[in-house]
């Protein structure tokens, strides 16, 4: 069987920064090249970076990139890298689709382009538009109609662009198409187990086309989007051939044996359930055999350490892309705020985390001592700024009580934390989770300031969950565990007013992230989660939080995506919106 | 020709309350009745609201919508309206439909009943799913596949849902049909000369089907969006037989002279363009011949009038609908909060509207007594907070200066809304307008707190014109003109450092204004902007200013949308991007 060398180039593409990301497929081209790679692909819109929501229906941003690509095609054979075989997304338009209602602007296309000896050789257009869950290109792109088999050194190779190999089709297009590899670029974001999914997938798609698939994902973070990489080729049996690694950038550089094109006269008229197939001869000869090496086939994380290092990787894209030198947060002493901070440390270094205690007359001492504990272990810079002086200055003007002065406590040490950020140049993290942000159990313009929120996806239990699983990998790694014990083990309190508890407000956070599972994960309506066995009337309460709250949200800062359905991309509800689930 | 008195029930639907709205469908068919109508047509999704996004996939939305359309045919037979032809709009499910990557959950339609003797005789859903602008329907719904056309007193009746008269086909199906009346239940959101769009498809299709349209709009406020209302009766020569109010509710009764329906032997193969013709007969015999009345036909609001109401309605609409009592806002003596107050008693009443003055050392003399004047001229009341000794306990504490200090004032007094919202229950305005919003021209969790935002779609040179629109049209009813002349002539001040004027960081509006038209409105690149005749300096400052305060927009409260394209549901670009339209 004739013998090919792909690379996969797991790579962190920034969204908009067309000429920077050009340069991460010259520099991975080059790598590839050095290792005798014959054939790279990279992610889905690779040129571009991936989504760029509506960014995709401007004329300039299309133009620029239907240039670049083929300006690209020409650097890489200036710099001698021409025989390579290049699989690089982009954004191009349909030519010959006319705009009107109901046609993107434009007729954008997600696209993937083949480039070969200074050209581009091919170019196919996703068949299959993501618009569901977080995506939406239904919105943006029109679909594209052809299926491209490119022969590579006698081997036919097929290409489906992410959602299409999740639809029904492309591996038995490959199949009718006689080809022996599928690529597939992809910009799949990281969820919860998604992992396990995406194998399985990738598996029965080999194993139904007959043929080895190389698919390839981004990595970093995107706003509310992580990338985990986790590039994978299966052989058509669906056995793993090699796998990438979770969370970082990778050249995967794997072997294979294929089987041989069948020769075949061109046939214009070719095609499979609609999609018109186009054959490219790039090289008909195989190689000359040569010695394969191994392939990497990496170890997975473990489901807290992945959703760990999701959170981190969610937030060093952010903070770098955005150009931000160093974060701030507020550090209670608290799990949350604590947790925040472990993570901040993790993904820019201490020197670059700044925490700030706020005390007031009803913070307890442990607020101040663990969070001086933190510092301790981590490295990162806390300071104190106590808000009792300036909480009375307010009160000499207005008479409040109750509700609107445990706000208003919350609200000055974000003024602070903004006050800072405005003279130092921080970008502020909220340090709020998902149960509280799903109730509403947070004070808007208060604790939510920020511009992106680390634990925005995360709930309560699963914040302890990720605390010990993060001291527990220190240990394993022989360092000192980052989170203080007392601040796993304290009962949670938002500390607005003597003695307060999470638990006078809210129920156990074991029964109200379980019910939040059901009515916000899984949407289930409300005689659904009753089957499910909680109280009646704690679900009748948590439901009518949760319904309550969504004006909150709708300010919060973008936080990274971990579970199957967050707030933000996932969950679209009106504000105002009269229908309960129960009577 | 046979005759049919038609009757079209322009109301405001409550998204989510369904009980609510099976009632407003009772009570105008009674008052239907009263006049002697045989056909109601109701606004698309009458029974759920318009938009309900995400809510339409969950499963017990949907029960709870298609046992209700059924409960409501019965309860119209049970109160003497069985005669009544009622059409109804309504979230139903397709059967059939397997859910799947791609499918919405439960396969939802967005579909219109037609009710009449106590049961449901008909149903079609939408064709056409509206996936572009504000709207997202292909997220939600499936299309259906069917044309029903319903015989009423021997005239045939076809039907089209809102998006499907803006594409080709419902008007050729019309006439393939023989239909001589196409009702058009619509859920079509204003925006400025939209009216003129709307009136010109009408028109055309009437034309194209060789029949009598009739468009039903809903009215009111919903999060972003506001409908006008605006329906209107075109014959087959596309001349106006009636016409609606706009912003306001309305039962639009009209008398109609139809062509008879051709007799025909019922043909289940019947089809048209892939779609199924389902043929119901109610009556075939023709009413015997009666007098009728004149309709109404409505004079249109000119294009400022419009846009004010437009912003009257949606304010309106978030404040009823979401149950506040009252709002408060703060009152600086400029032009844009003091707008804001004049279309706050306009949608209230003065007695439900608070606003706050907050002097600190930087506020000028006019400022305030801006304030009070308006507070004169409206009845709205006008409490006074210096925040100067509050600004000095934050002082003591930290060492502030430029920047951080003027953002400061801006959200000591933001912390003293939020404190009265809290205390008293009001839902606090943000006054801000588009351009601010552009530029980033506002202090985040200062000025730009509050939980709806009036101004969030009017640029600053349209906060003026409607200002002298507000005046003027005071003018013509013999009022007091709402507005204070000084707070429209005087040069635009943030007033958060001695002697500051806008124009110290801006262009001068107007030229800032139609550069955001171009690259916000009609979403031109640089060089599509720069060949309009601006200076290239003032662009790419601009265009800069508008890329880097995505962030801040995304944490802005939901205001009403009054142009082609706004912030919020309208524009979505990725806050993480460098893409630069000018290299």
């Amino acid at each position: 069987m004739p013998q090919l060398r792909i690379a996969l180039a797991q790579v962190d593409a920034v969204v908009g920064d067309l000429e920077g990301n050009a340069k991460i497929v010259l520099d991975r081209c080059r790598e590839a090249a050095a290792q005798d790679a014959h054939l790279v692909v990279f992610p889905e819109m690779m040129l571009t970076g991936y989504p760029i929501e509506d960014l995709a229906m401007r004329a300039s941003v299309i133009q620029a990139s239907r240039e670049l690509v083929e300006t690209l095609a020409v650097d890489l054979q200036a710099q001698g890298l021409g025989d390579l075989v290049v699989y690089v997304g982009h954004l191009d338009r349909a030519e010959g689709v006319a705009d009107g209602p109901g046609v993107p602007k434009n007729a954008p296309t997600n696209s993937v382009a083949v480039l070969h000896g200074g050209r581009v050789v091919a170019k196919q257009a996703k068949h299959h538009l993501w618009n569901y869950g977080v995506g939406d290109e239904m919105r943006t792109f029109v679909a594209g109609h052809t299926i491209n088999v490119v022969q590579v050194h006698g081997v036919d190779v097929a290409l489906a662009i992410c959602e299409d190999i999740w639809q029904e089709g492309p591996s038995a297009a490959a199949r009718a198409a006689e080809a022996s590899l599928l690529v597939v670029p992809n910009g799949s974001p990281y969820e919860a187990n998604k992992d396990d999914v995406r194998y399985d997938l990738v598996s029965r798609r080999a194993r139904e086309g007959d043929c080895t698939v190389a698919y390839v994902n981004t990595i970093g973070g995107q706003d509310e989007l992580v990338f985990e990489g986790d590039s994978i080729v299966v052989g058509p049996t669906g056995d793993v051939l090699a796998r990438g690694t979770q969370f970082a950038e990778e050249l995967l550089v794997v072997d294979l044996d294929l089987p041989a094109a069948t020769p075949r006269m061109p046939d214009p008229q070719e095609s499979f359930g609609g999609l018109r197939i186009q054959r490219t001869i790039v090289s008909s000869e195989p190689l000359p055999a040569y010695e394969p090496r191994p392939a990497e086939v990496r170890d997975r994380l473990d489901d807290l350490g992945e959703r760990y290092f999701a959170l981190v990787t969610g937030l060093r894209g952010y903070v770098e892309k955005n150009g931000f030198r160093s974060v701030l947060m507020g550090l209670s002493g608290g799990i949350d705020s604590t947790l925040c901070g472990a993570i901040a440390v993790d993904a820019l270094g201490a020197d670059r985390v700044f925490g700030v205690s706020n005390p007031s007359a009803w913070s307890t001492e442990h607020s101040r001592s663990d969070a001086a504990d933190l510092a301790d272990r981590t490295g990162l810079r806390l300071d104190t700024v106590p808000i009792a002086s300036i909480l009375d200055s307010y009160e000499e003007l207005l008479e409040l009580e109750g509700l609107a002065e445990e706000n208003l406590q919350a609200r000055i040490r974000a003024n602070i934390w903004m006050a800072l950020s405005n003279r130092d140049g921080h970008l502020v993290l909220a340090c709020g989770n998902k149960s509280e942000l799903a109730t509403g159990y947070s004070t808007i313009y208060g604790d939510a300031v920020g511009g992106y929120a680390p634990l925005k996806d995360v709930p309560k239990t699963l914040v302890w969950e990720l605390s010990r699983w993060r001291n527990a990998h220190a240990e394993t790694q022989g360092q000192q565990p980052p989170i203080p014990e007392h601040a796993i083990a304290k009962p949670p309190s938002a500390e607005l007013r003597p003695g307060q508890l999470d638990s006078d407000s809210l129920p156990p956070y074991e029964v109200l992230d379980a019910i939040l599972d059901a009515y916000v994960d899984r949407d289930l309506g409300y005689d659904d989660v009753l089957a499910e066995g909680f109280d009646p009337e704690v679900v009748k309460r948590v439901v009518a939080l949760v319904d309550r709250a969504e004006y909150k949200r709708r300010q919060y800062p973008p936080g990274p995506k971990i579970s199957r359905r967050n707030f933000g991309r996932d969950r679209r509800v009106p504000i105002t919106n009269r229908w309960r689930e129960h009577a």
